[in-house]
């Protein structure tokens, strides 16, 4: 079988893998589509993130959909049924584990990360061994592609979660990448009343109005765009900041009423912010990284049509082109999410 | 102007009252529907509910919509715009107002109701004086019978929020009167993933599923309806409990996982509990009573077409043929939300 | 070894069982010390409580404490160390555990407990072997007593967490056995400022004083004696009801504030409660059920000296002696809490 | 009557200033002790911090009590009542105030400050006329010293309940100057069990010990001291940061668990931080300003003699002498609290 393998920056190859014996309770699912994410074009740009490198060939890739082959002794599936599959794998018996924080276990092996070493391959391939806890079923109306972004919609509904009860609140989101635009879905579903969203392209922020933003601000064209928002030491009750950009973050402080929540999402390394703002303001700065329970939720909103990630999909193509995909997929003036096909 | 004001039990007349003068920051509203919710009916059937009795003629209502006729110096509206009135008049000092938490306002001044002496007079009238902030505008596409029924949103929206958040949450509704649907179509705009009603009608539990409802029990046909949710000490996280039924909230709890939120919204005065379940089973039982911010979120999401409660108008007939309009709200079996229209 | 072993009501044996085999991991333990509790109580007594009843022999008890006398390969201890254990024992796979609910696990294995089949054997015993992980180091200034307390502690800590931050909150306490003033101390350490406690025994309301209640009513001789805490709606921010007692719930809702917060601890069967109430004024009803961090606070909590549960141990008896142990144990005009001595 | 006016850095002069005429409700006290806060530190050695500078004369002071002389009428005061005095006065009409975030005020007049114009005048003088709800009595067992901390008391109380329950909790304090101090009085006092305080000063990490810090660590002496608390991803559940230093904070990251909570009380202006770590982590970073229901907890706290704040009175001089004081107070080798006066 063959997969997607990272050798260093730019080199990704298809390679023929070796496909692990089904055990028992696992699952041998033909991988069917699988969505580039940021952290992929990371590694494909520059051979990771932070302090994170490739050290050895990696399969990369998390997040995948496809159907069932091959079915071991126990697991509660049949051959033929599709799939979403959740890449994160938690120990389930580290301290955080069993505090039910699986996101942040000790041992975690997440596919497609060269956090750890050996590192973790990923599910750019065609053929992958699962737990059957991996696999979430995708009903009928739901297509392979909107499967395979269960993945990136967990993170954004963990993300939702982070911020506690949004019905009725007024959010805003800042960056609409894939995340930004999948939090403004997450948040509209979750309740909030009204939702801003700012980017500095002109194709995000269709998107983002197209996906359920109220109003959106280009700041790259409108730098104060937020301003108006300022009244009474400002008009949010919950920001998502999803460009990981210091200056969309500082620009929101303004517009962030006292006591408001912000849930950091996008990656950026050091960033320099008024803590004397944050204090005197009593911001809520909260992380929110990857997800757990959450994939299941996702399949759910995504199997009865309570969200539609359909709008987000700007292309298909096949594995076996994977330059261009990635090309694409770095291409923000062009595409939100790009997919891959594993046919 | 006219008014519907209840003497005793059975005896709503039609009478002619005052209309206050109108005083800077406020607004003169010509009612134009008012909706007949369960406190009206009782007052109308037994003249109070619990120990609260009539003790002088009131004037019904507190879910009401109109259009304004006359503003006050500094209200910022104008005449002719639609607005849904919010009946809940806290008086913004005590201890309770203080700490955000008007609903227990020591000296609230609640429309038509018989709680205090003298009775606060309520808005089933032509005419209405009302202070600038309890007015709230309607959109285009909002009818007047909807933003009547932002009143009883807002009691649903303020139970959810109770909750705390609801994304991914299965939730269990138990009474399918006009509260326990908006209650249906409140849990699922805030992201409930799982919604089973129960009722003893079929009537309503066609409206349930109407509204939004995945799945419904009939407990007057299927007693047992909820025992295929009892697996591993129970399936649902919330219960939004609206019948006020002792055999209603009794018979939800082998249904509800460990740490489950009740939130009790039907008042029934009695009831018989099994406290070693909440106990060993560590539910979290919260009361749920009317409203403050919520309001405004109801008439956002109306406007905004958010939610629709459109399903829930049974009726709207004349405030002249009150005696047909109350039978009728009172008969569960043809009716959810019974409008007035003071036309 | 000799344990204590119940076979009916009043049929409390000293009978030779054999210690299991020491396996990796583990510790062999010399039980020097163990309190009883109301549990251990009503087997005695009744054979049970609500449903479970005794259906084969078992040994009683679950509080306890020794000294490590032999230890698994791998476990972090040493022989002579003394220590407190913990009863409980999750599985730590269940969905509970991997919610960090492991009080709530589906296959939980609690000291001394016939709820499920067969029994699970208590700790009333010389010796027994228990996981590593069940063991807590006590320090030198603790009494074995002391450290047998731990686990009424870590009840009353679990059900004081359960009532969110007590930091400058007034608290009631109904109920003052060693549950109720265990909750006393706990509250008092958690930053409540005023503590009211009630029960009907003046020798419990005397040691309520003793550990740190501000102010006690004898219910029994002043049944109105909370009613100069009913202005303004309530002045109680949270009560701790410990008594199980139906009149004592329902006692205390007047003197309760709206919002105000709820942890039943007490066991006692139906109760029938004005349900009215608890929505008009939004209590928040929360079961608190045994521990499971808490445990290791509560050793803490007692080798630093940050609570003192030294005026609740009334008498030390030899486990020879359980007859006479167990009726002072029932009698509270005499006893909090009676400890056997298993040397 | 005297104050303490400033007029320009080191320039702070004692100046008669007239006493208000006495309102109904409201109280005359004579001052007789007050705290110099770092805020009054800034004022007088540098004009101002941030963007706040004093545009004119103002008194200093927000930290101090005093004694009765006259009770305007309506107020349930007598003469001769001593009095801890709260500086804070927000409106009690805008939209925070009617969410009980009275703190956060639209419309604050807090003694002693330059940061609206004209300034709002201090409490640093012999005589004030305050309103009663400003006034909290002190018991006698508690010196007017003692009194005058009840304002910065009130600072840490609301760190701390920004932090939620910290029961069981492991805590960090960075910067032990008066309000790490304090802080670690109140994280005690709310149940905190291991606490373990940091500075680069031994004469403050002294009286963090007295105060009841379990540990300390002198990071100017070990820079890595924190380093054997990084286990596990970090130990910490709970972080107090009081000392507005860059390195403090981000130093703590790595001890801090995943989940940990920051509370963030010392204003530093511009901080560079790992944004990453936070996501990351999913830290939670929480502002904490001032207080509101908090001065009535401390007081009832030094009441009940629950806290003890005497170790962390460095001096008491007179206010004529008050560049010997604030030059004190500034020397944090040598002083935590500095009080002055004012008989």
């Amino acid at each position: 079988m063959e997969a997607l393998v990272i050798h260093a920056p730019g080199d990704l190859r298809v390679e023929d893998v070796p496909t692990p014996e089904l055990g028992p309770g696992q699952l041998q699912v033909r991988v069917r589509c699988g969505g580039i994410c940021g952290s992929d074009l990371h590694y494909y740009q520059h051979g990771g993130f932070g302090t994170v490198r490739i050290q050895e060939p990696m399969v990369l890739g998390h997040e995948v959909a496809g159907v069932i082959e091959a079915v071991g002794a126990g697991a509660p599936f049949k051959a033929g049924e599709r799939v979403a599959i959740s890449p994160s794998r938690p120990c389930g018996v580290c301290r955080y584990c069993q505090q039910g924080l699986q996101n942040h276990c000790l041992d975690m092996r997440y596919y497609g990360s060269a956090m750890r070493n050996p590192h973790v391959q990923g599910a750019f391939r065609q053929q992958i061994v699962v737990e059957q806890w991996q696999a979430h079923r995708l009903a009928d109306s739901v297509s392979d592609g909107e499967g395979s972004m269960a993945e990136p919609l967990s993170v954004a509904l963990h993300a939702v979660r982070r911020a506690g009860s949004l019905l009725g609140k007024s959010v805003l989101v800042t960056g609409c990448g894939p995340i930004g635009a999948l939090a403004i879905i997450a948040a509209r579903r979750a309740g909030a009343t009204h939702i801003v969203a700012t980017d500095v392209g002109a194709h995000t922020l269709g998107k983002a109005l197209k996906v359920g933003a109220d109003e959106v601000v280009n700041v790259a064209e409108e730098p104060d765009g937020l301003a108006r928002f300022g009244a009474e030491k400002g008009r949010f009750d919950v920001l998502f900041e999803a460009s990981g950009n210091e200056r969309a973050l500082r620009g929101a402080f303004d517009a962030l009423r006292p006591r408001g929540i912000i849930v950091q999402l996008g990656l950026g390394g050091e960033m320099t912010l008024p803590i004397n703002t944050i204090v005197a303001k009593e911001f809520d700065l909260r992380g929110a990284f990857r997800f757990h329970e959450e994939f299941a939720v996702a399949v759910e909103l995504l199997n009865k049509g309570l969200v539609d990630v359909k709008p987000l999909i700007s292309a298909t193509l096949s594995y076996r082109d994977s330059a261009r995909a990635f090309a694409l997929a770095a291409d923000r003036s062009q595409a939100m999410k790009v997919l891959l096909n594993f046919d």
